[in-house]
């Protein structure tokens, strides 16, 4: 296995996730697998990091002929410590993100902290690619995944991604996939954002809940259309957000 | 006041933070000012949401003119609990986050607090800017910033933004800067990122720092060039991720 390339795995969904384990199984035999996940769920991480307590880093037992290990953060300090501690010095091929039980479609890839392990890892400049189930469920069944994980990550691993670019998938739970669509990001929204509450002190509070809004939904170029249409989608993600169409247009805007 | 614009002001260093009472101070008299910031500093959450916890907001002194709110969150999280609680049904002319202690240019953008609250507001629609000085000090000196800050804030109110695009202001902190230029980000990637310890146990654990890589430093078309020259920067940035000039790339890689 000495000369087979390096594959480091993260997710958000934390160390136990099912989504982690069989992203570890639909990959395996492609390179030598290293899995640093969150010790705990961190779902909704984005790109946060850690900037103000220890982080650590605990072997846990291998997950088929993965070595894995649990880090007490969020998912890019999982990149960050994976590069820093197991991986220093090694070259890495591809880092994979996911399998996460939850759509990252539409504006929900701002939020992902699958996506933000994905962004991290690019900008490392490593060929990186965030996978979703549209199932919230630990129990959901990931069966379907296999075939579409592999095959994206073996063409990734052999041909490369454009500089600056990882890739965001999303794999429809439904039924086997018809296929893959390379689409860009749906327009939407967040409403109806948090359930109401009072606390036996009579103080409010609230939790995060909300209904999506399509902004686009007749549009046959976005994830969202093709994942309502049970393909397999694939979006090509830029973790620098500059807008550089829109230089000029700001430039006159604000009077440089 | 009841005609004048709603101003939105979030930070991610805390309702406390001295930048926080700057901005306030520099936009006085555009609009009917409310503040909506974390209760406990929140550097580095990037466009992160609190999924699993209750979150409470609480009202605290005024702050100059403007009605100030503690939020037990994220910036995130504070954008859209203010639009849930406070600005309910009300329309907001623009989103404001900051001033932050310390630089968001190159590619700090992404792991930003300050700038995931602007993101969020500019997907709800709202001309949104967030505001960093080059000084991490909570002593740092705030006063060169108020000019820069109220005339492009009062240019964005005005003319409004391109749809989907916010700005990513930052602000040199040596001396009265000479001028303002509208460029891309800076590209560049963090090395040596942590200080590896051993606690009392024997146990290793890391602390986050990190030196950054400005892998393109001869450019003049980015904010680190410019901020180094003394200019203050404004970058348009878009939340949507997508990489549409690489889909027809990525179809090829993948076999779509």
């Amino acid at each position: 296995m000495s000369d087979s390339p390096t594959i480091l795995i993260c997710n958000d969904d934390s160390v136990d996730a099912p989504g982690l384990r069989c992203l570890i199984e639909s990959v395996s035999g492609l390179g030598h697998i290293i899995a640093v996940a969150p010790s705990t769920p961190q779902s909704g991480k984005s790109s946060a990091i850690t900037v103000d307590k220890p982080l650590r880093i605990a072997r846990r037992p291998d997950i088929g002929q993965a070595e894995v290990y649990a880090v007490n953060g969020t998912p890019v300090d999982c990149v960050k410590l994976a590069m820093h501690t197991v991986l220093s010095g090694k070259k890495v091929a591809a880092v994979l993100s996911g399998i996460n039980h939850g759509s990252n479609a539409g504006n929900c890839v701002i939020y992902s902290g699958t996506m933000g392990a994905a962004f991290e890892a690019c900008m490392l400049g490593i060929p990186a690619i965030g996978f979703s189930l549209l199932h919230h469920s630990w129990e959901a069944d990931f069966s379907q995944c296999g075939h579409f994980v592999r095959s994206i990550t073996k063409a990734v691993i052999d041909k490369g991604l454009p500089k600056g670019i990882c890739l965001n998938v999303n794999i429809p739970a439904r039924c086997i996939p018809n296929g893959v669509k390379v689409v860009k990001a749906g327009e939407g929204y967040w409403t109806e954002e948090y359930v109401d509450y009072i606390d036996p002190q009579g103080r409010p509070f609230y939790l995060l809940t909300g209904r999506y809004i399509d902004t686009n939904p007749e549009s046959d170029q976005t994830d969202s259309y093709w994942l309502d249409r049970n393909y397999v989608t694939v979006v090509p993600v830029r973790p620098d957000p500059t807008a550089t169409d829109c230089l000029e247009a700001v430039g006159n805007i604000i009077g440089e």
